[in-house]
């Protein structure tokens, strides 16, 4: 319980990091840019990477999902306990709330507005396809290649993808509807957040088909894997990464 | 006694670097941005995040605080001498001040000029109490999972918690007093000092209410370390991370 | 088999999502940078530098050339098998050509078309032949002296040498054809892709004497390598670094 | 010899490329900032952050010294023999002369153009001797404490330097000399030449003094070293970091 309590506190505070992140370098970027919207996204992309790469390097040793997507496929991958899947849900979603509210009133806005970004059309949905596709492939192969790496990897990652996809990277359930909580550059139009996270969702679904069998643990591994689970009687491993 | 001088040295230079760091990035950006602050911003948080890390790397094996309230919450959490904190005080506070002044001196200002920006107000004292808590949070976390990794964490954070807080990220009273010094982008007006630092203090309270918990020792990890330091009968181990 | 099948995809993908990169973050940051186009080489340095860095990691433990030189490179050095050359070509500039398309689409763009932007003369040809042998010389070096550095390494140099030549350092030949199929920022006009593939091969052909001479394995090594590809009879080392 | 003559080859590739990157960004970036100079020198400082830290990377096991003063540091530090000294001066400033007609010959211009930027005063020079100062501690910091970190550590801090130093950080007098060849936005004209490697060499003094105390080698250490050199008969162990 204890260590459930514990896994909780660390998907709330760094799911409210990293919307704070998005949401207040948006508005801080976009006050100042003189125009140039280029600057703002290159400044929520740096500041995106960076911060996210900390808060893994961080929370890495007790639980650093932030991200609802992350928790299902990698119970479906039964590296994570279903029964902790609807409490990370939930507090993914009201950490990434928070979030945003604590940005907004850092730039003196009222705590919660309804966004008036409209974020929608084919071109988009197949960005965020495109973001949570490669997002759990950089998760899942990195991972078994290179833990150590994993949060480099995602930073990197994440950091690049909001340039590349034309939706700008939400790839993510609890940050798409946070972000509808903002009526500033990150913004997303309320009526466009189901469209997202559908995308995202066939995206992972992509992704834990080829993924699934290219990263492939090896039957040899696994066996070592459950002998060391049986001996320490851990909870689930994958957690903490 | 040599010990001491050398992580005073230490700390000296450091915080010397740090604040010669953001102030000079900041004249440098602004005497050429054309208008576009959003890119003195963007230089400011890049060079601020890249010789962060490089002087933690640097000065690592001595001593690497550089911000009086890490010095503090590390004699909290009975990893820092309490004999300590006094001088590294002084020291972390007399070098930022050098460094503002080396700043000015390199771009052909006076040494020392009081800085006119205001900064104040609600939205940004929350932005100091955000910016400290996290920043302790990366701190605690990355010592607790990843010691090696921790120059790139600390550094990763404050380049990107300089543009998502509205106050660009000071967490740190040295910080916060030589700033003061600097009539240039970075500076802040003398009577809105006292109120940063009190935000910060309220960031650091919290953090070290909520992460103290979070990433508690094991008694079984405690034990261990206490045997080691009575085996070497090391001083202060947490002076190098 | 298997084994090939699986290298085959992750260089189908991989190529694909750095065309994606350099495409995608090209489109977006030029509609938006409101004439400072330096912005926008920024926007595409950083993006392809952050992503590349994070497929070698995804991809690292299976296959992660994403350039027909790097493999053909790896076959004359006696790491790679060449019987998988060509087919690593073919997936290769498939996967390239398949990036750029989603690229277009995801910015609503017509799936293919063909780019005008002129990219020749001896200037930019110096530029490839320098990219090129600088690509292959921080490859080769760091696989030698720190082959677990390599996926920093070389989204480092990429990112870095899109600004230092002239040329914004296309070094890839299934690169080079496939931006000829867009008709945006970082397109490349069909008839300038042959002299960009010949000034890579040069390029490649003075690093492999250069830097073959400078990195040779020590006879000792060598040996020691092969005796551990008898004894466990593996597939060619060199597909995952 | 054959080791000296590796050693040289890297030297000579690593500093032309290290100016390559240097004079071609500045040259690519001014050409397309529509006036923002601030974005220019954003693109050369990213630039050589990231190439310098591959090219360690690249050429650590044999040599990566791409700096007279680092080489004669090393030497007084009696890290580096004294007999290669003077071979490495040459090659490192004729790398760094070729690496700038590289540049110049990429964009087209003529290989080599007098400098007219002026740049002088005592503002700068205070920059080059801060900027001398503060690399060397970087290096002999990370080298004593953390030196596999030590290829992150100096491109990260070269990085930051060039914007918090009025003199934008040349701290290498190869760089300084070469840099006198190209009439572009990164050239020194050659009158001001030798104030600057002047004032670098007082803070590499500086350097020597304080950091040679702070991070001295303990007794222990030296003797270990000294018997590892012994019992492996090896040439100077700091060729390679």
């Amino acid at each position: 319980m204890n260590r459930l309590l514990k896994a909780a506190t660390c998907e709330f505070i760094g799911t409210a990091f990293l919307l704070a992140t998005v949401v207040g370098s948006g508005i801080l970027a976009h006050k100042l840019d003189a125009g140039n919207v280029a600057v703002s996204v290159l400044a929520v992309a740096f500041a995106t990477g960076t911060v996210l790469t900390a808060l893994i390097l961080a929370f890495g040793s007790i639980s650093c999902h932030f991200n609802p997507i992350v928790t299902l496929a990698s119970a479906i991958r039964k590296e994570f306990s279903w029964s902790w899947v609807i409490p990370f849900f939930i507090v993914q979603i009201a950490g990434a709330a928070f979030g945003v509210v604590i940005a907004n009133l850092m730039f003196d806005l009222p705590g919660m507005t309804i966004a008036s970004t409209p974020r929608s059309g084919f071109g988009q949905w197949l960005g965020e396809f495109v973001a949570t596709f490669g997002l759990l492939g950089v998760i899942f192969g990195t991972a078994k290649s290179r833990a150590s790496a994993l949060p480099f990897a995602v930073g990197a990652y994440v950091a690049g993808a909001i340039w590349f996809t034309s939706s700008t990277c939400f790839a993510n359930p609890a940050v798409t509807i946070a972000r509808a909580l903002t009526d500033t550059l990150t913004g997303i139009r309320p009526t466009d957040v189901a469209a997202f996270i559908y995308a995202q969702g066939a995206g992972a679904t992509a992704a834990l088909i080829i993924f699934g069998w290219l990263f492939a643990a090896d039957q040899a591994e696994l066996s070592k894997r459950q002998e060391l689970d049986r001996l320490y009687e851990k909870e689930p491993a994958s957690v903490s990464h």
